[in-house]
């Protein structure tokens, strides 16, 4: 039998703080590459993040997931670690590294995919730290030159 | 000669009326599933739907298809059936399948290329039911393990 | 090493007026096609642009970019040439084509490149013309029957 | 001592179906004066509501009225009987009364000030029926001629 | 008997182009004031107006004023003499005043009051001329250090 | 001579942390009363602010404030002292009263009022804390009972 494919996307927000700043750098290059986000008393957005999964039409619910059970995979995965947070203190992956916008998005991609019982249907997450600036990570890896999935999805064409 | 691809995209909205119910489940697993969303007098949406087109850009005129041709199929595919109407009572497609909001972008998808003269330009449906729920359909279908593209596109790649 | 591989998204917004009118077709060919965008004293838009770059995120910095690099191109390449002007009159690229938003969007790509170091990393193209209205350009192009990428991604798979 | 008096407003979404039809009307009249908002099976709405209270800042809190107060009573008032319901079948309100965005925006001003312990705070409610169409109550109603508020606000200076 | 007393908006978008130039300015105070919105070959905006009418809501229709009246006006006092125009060129008003937000409004405003049957229902016009800068208008003018509302409003308290 | 009285809004967005947290409280209390918001590590918003200018419509300029003028006050009371700060640790404001959004408003209203020429064309200062939540304040204050404005505005009457 023939299902059709789509995407389901979810939208929430959450608002946090943090500052800009990397241990693997001298505090003038913190300076310099991240300006006015390297202030050391911090700073803070509402972040907006847009979780989208990729899978079969059911044929009987006409769904691809419950929304119900998304919302509740975002809840865990991002509003209780993240929303009223002080992104850099309060979460230990924030420790080792800068809390950029980048590096966020693959943080709330690796907490679903932990939770998820069919982690391979996350196709996409995007997070915006302001109206103006936003990233998308689709769980593609970059290795010795090579572009890798983490998990593999549903069917290999590519959207 | 070499002509840009691009993708044209137009957005509109509706208001319609619906109920989830799936006549493939009992009550109680209605119920269960759709939750508020099986509410036994209905509820509505305002919804917003995007469709895109993708092509060549024409040499002379500058455009992938003109946004008035693109208009009046959306009118005649969308508007028409679906703007204030109750999608469960108005809409054949829907009486023998849930009006999730996956299975709107589908209803929306073969209407579409059904008026279309050129059905493999359309590239993607997106629907919004609400700010923070959406939908995207492309045309692609799981069939015993495989996905396949409806109508094939203008050209292999993939975007 | 493995590193992640994000999209990087700018917004900005510019103010500028154009008339849709192509030397190539007559008098009555431009109108029955633009429409009222043919109207002989021109009209404007507030015109919304994202820029996306694609590229794997660095491990000090957890910057795909940085955005302070990626608001000066897109001050050079597209603020400083479009913002508060006469696409037809001030743009040497409008004066041999007509200045739909699909052209527009193949102008900024254009502009973009020629500035970026790696130009490699420009993924996308997005313009607004109006809240309803939207062209997507990716740097592909459509050449006796196959589509090319103009300049070759970061990677070959496909998003 | 001198306090700020400010206005606090606080937003929330609902979706819901109706039919306008007035029972004082004919067929012809309903069907010539609300048009295709009286198509028999129904449609329906995302309604966007905005309430704003009025209200001096409290030197300690900070607050013309704590927010969570603010949205237990929209939870209560507005929610519980609106969201996911058919406002002409579900609310005893609409059914001596056509659902016209106006006497929505009426009956959610009614339901707040009986829930409210200081009901003269409440300074007006907005509803969005679509993102083109709102209206505003701020309780005042007409009397022979002239104009009175419901409730008494703080003071007796006109916003 | 008592009728409540509401507020109805109706929000509609226009594209026109202009250039801010003030014949009773020399050229260098043109430029010293208008800066880049003087820009001799012109530039361009997508306006959006909503317009505001308050009344008592009929108790038959639930209706302040029938929203497709409403719309109608709009389409003749707004639409027809604006969109897709060049406001400098194509409208006498402005031949003989800067095409200012401000100017706008009061164009609207005198527009529309010259086509309403009632127009001392007319409460506000707004435009926006990007999402950042808007202009209201409420029909009054100062008059030897008073300030005047050209209609009498539907009664004498203030909003 | 009769000039009309126009409104002139601006807007801009800043980001900003802070932690709510009463010194004129107890630890429980302010935990009861702030609840997430009293997060001992912080949190953070992007707010959006709108500042609105009332006034008569200058004959030559067609302009109530030139907005580069607006802009420039905004920059200074506003932009420098709370985007991508800390308002708790780096406004001296918030060291003796929480940073509310009520509070943020009073501050920046009158920071501006400080800045302005004629600071009895501030008509008001709008806040959104998050796209939910949003404070009104227009320099009135609650005395013994009484409401006065702290400016006198350009003319008597009330908006």
């Amino acid at each position: 039998m023939s299902l059709p494919i789509a995407y389901l996307t979810r939208k929430e927000s959450f608002s946090a703080c943090h500052r800009l700043h990397s241990k693997d750098l001298s505090d003038e290059e913190n300076q310099l590459i991240y300006g006015k986000c390297n202030h050391i008393n911090g700073h803070g957005h509402n972040y907006t993040v847009e979780v989208t999964i990729r899978g079969a039409v059911d044929r009987k619910t006409g769904m691809v997931m419950n929304i119900t059970e998304l919302k509740d995979h975002m809840d865990h995965a991002i509003m209780k670690p993240l929303d009223h947070k002080n992104l850099d203190v309060d979460v230990d992956f924030f420790k080792i590294r800068p809390s950029t916008t980048e590096n966020v998005a693959v943080f709330i991609w690796q907490n679903l995919t932990r939770r998820m019982h069919r982690p391979e249907l996350l196709y996409e997450v995007k997070i915006y730290e302001t109206d103006k600036n936003s990233v998308i990570y689709r769980g593609r890896t970059f290795d010795n030159g090579n572009s890798n999935r983490v998990h593999s999805s549903v069917s290999s064409d590519s959207d």
